[in-house]
């Protein structure tokens, strides 16, 4: 990058001329000319409240492309909004950014977050601008639900569906091919695969179904480990290991390159931003009906036992898994 | 620093023995054990959020112990909810701590914020923690407010008093004693002033007086840059500069620093915290006896004039301002 190019940028100019057509002009956001906001959330909801911070060289590239960046902050956190059972409703956003990072670097950030609050409806509430050595990002995001239809991971039952949504492993084989990765895979399958992982999309059934679900997480550090965090040492798991949702061109993908890309190492992955959750067998038809009107694919891929661990449909227990540890 | 005596930390170590004690058990955090928690503000008040990243550099020195930074993020918060009138109630933490933080480190850090928990009525709801190559903490606070009382800056009228709590450039002068600007002072008050800057405490009377309130900054980017932002280029003001104020002990540590330690320097810093607001000249008494009763220094240094621009008591320019952008 010719850093030499890059102008000196004030907070000013960054806030009036592209973090405020974030606020839509609601109430509230003070035209972000004030040391805060407020919430404008009815009365008959609580405001259900989450925060990730995404930091380069952990949650993307360096070199990764500014509307990626903003995607992804913002997939991470309606994923979690959407395992509470929650609508999105706004959120604040702390920007700390390296001085070679130019207006235009941030232009496209700005926009990304512009369309996907259009698609979400949300919006940007506050925040502040800081220096720093790298790139990080803190999306501290806000939702609504009715008490009783906040859900948490550790309220399963045993005799429970485990269901997951849509497919896992996306993001991980398009996150092998930007590690170059010696693969057999067409050009078109690249470039798939690579926006999987560039622009995850959060799976908001969550905030649909949340009347039928018991538990629920998102999968953002395994499977294993998310279903683990469902379990809670408490009870446990019978896994139908190939009714686990992963899509026919993964599977084909999976094939030809039998020694790169294994199916354990996709359970331990997450970022595919699919929700894992539990329900009332009852509810099969219900959430089934739901998933289609939504156009969301749905798996019945186990059921909770009184037996802690989790075991495969011959009721041996499989060991071999790790959560991903931000931190490690 | 002795890097390799340093053990790896894992986040979950982390979580469960220092901030699992910061939640005080509340309902809404769900023990840390969720997505996601849940905010408790009665159905009266609106909540008012805000939030700022604090970083090495910028806003303290790379080797600051770990109990200031913790001071320090909830003061520069506080002290924006002061400033919105609103009562303080929870909040949430982004922590990225490079590799060479340890274990000691993040429990004094967690041990202030216990402290200040305490001190204030607050609890933390949730938060995360990714690995970075620099401290950087950004802290997202809620306050309630009923919405009638909710401050903002852009609210004075013509006429309007113009009031300062505590003490200004107390903070100054433990940043310049960090750098080693060689002053004439006695041990006793470098301690007192380096406790200044590495402990800074907000002023909760916006709180407390927010009904007599028209409008009201903190101030964290000097006194004329914040009091700009009141102004909002809309009206003007009239500052008695002898009366802005200045303890005594710091009067006369700038008496004997003439050439180092100037008054310019000190409204043009912030990092006091205190509280600068605009009120209707019929509140006088009402604000005094507050301030009296909540034991709040509280001095009126102006007022809000039709012409816009700040002038000293012979209506002459005052030129010499500028703001300190976080950014630059």
């Amino acid at each position: 990058m010719e850093k030499q190019k890059f102008k000196t940028i004030s907070e000013n100019i960054i806030i009036n001329s592209l973090l405020k057509k974030l606020n839509f002009n609601k109430t509230g956001t003070f035209n972000f000319e004030n040391d805060a906001g407020y919430l404008n959330i009815s009365n008959n909801y609580k405001t259900v409240v989450t925060t990730d911070t995404i930091t380069e060289k952990i949650d993307f590239f360096q070199n990764d492309s500014p509307d990626s960046i903003a995607h992804k902050l913002i997939s991470v956190n309606l994923s979690d909004l959407s395992a509470m059972g929650s609508i999105p409703k706004c959120y604040t956003l702390n920007l700390s950014i390296p001085s070679f990072i130019d207006f235009s670097w941030i232009k496209k950030f700005t926009e990304r977050l512009f369309l996907l609050q259009k698609k979400y409806n949300i919006y940007l509430l506050g925040g502040d601008i800081s220096k720093s050595k790298e790139i990080s990002i803190s999306g501290t995001f806000f939702g609504a639900a009715k008490l009783k239809n906040i859900l948490s991971q550790n309220k399963c039952s045993i005799g429970d569906d485990i269901w997951v949504t849509g497919n896992l492993g996306n993001s991980y084989l398009g996150y092998k091919i930007f590690k170059k990765s010696k693969l057999k895979i067409t050009e078109k399958n690249i470039k798939i695969f690579k926006n999987y992982y560039l622009y995850p999309n959060p799976c908001m059934f969550g905030v649909i179904a949340s009347k039928f679900i018991s538990a629920a997480v998102d999968i953002s550090d395994g499977f294993y480990g998310d279903l683990n965090k469902i379990l809670n040492n408490k009870v446990g798991a019978t896994i139908k290991s190939k009714k686990i949702p992963i899509s026919n061109n993964l599977r084909n993908i999976i094939l030809d390159n039998n020694s790169i890309i294994k199916i354990d190492d996709i359970l331990n992955w997450g970022d595919d931003y699919q929700l894992l959750f539990t329900a009332d067998k009852k509810f099969q038809n219900k959430l089934q009906y739901l998933a289609k009107k939504n156009n969301t694919r749905l798996t019945n891929v186990g059921s909770i036992i009184k037996l802690k661990g989790i075991f495969d449909d011959s009721m041996s227990l499989i060991k071999n898994y790790s959560s991903f540890d931000h931190f490690s």
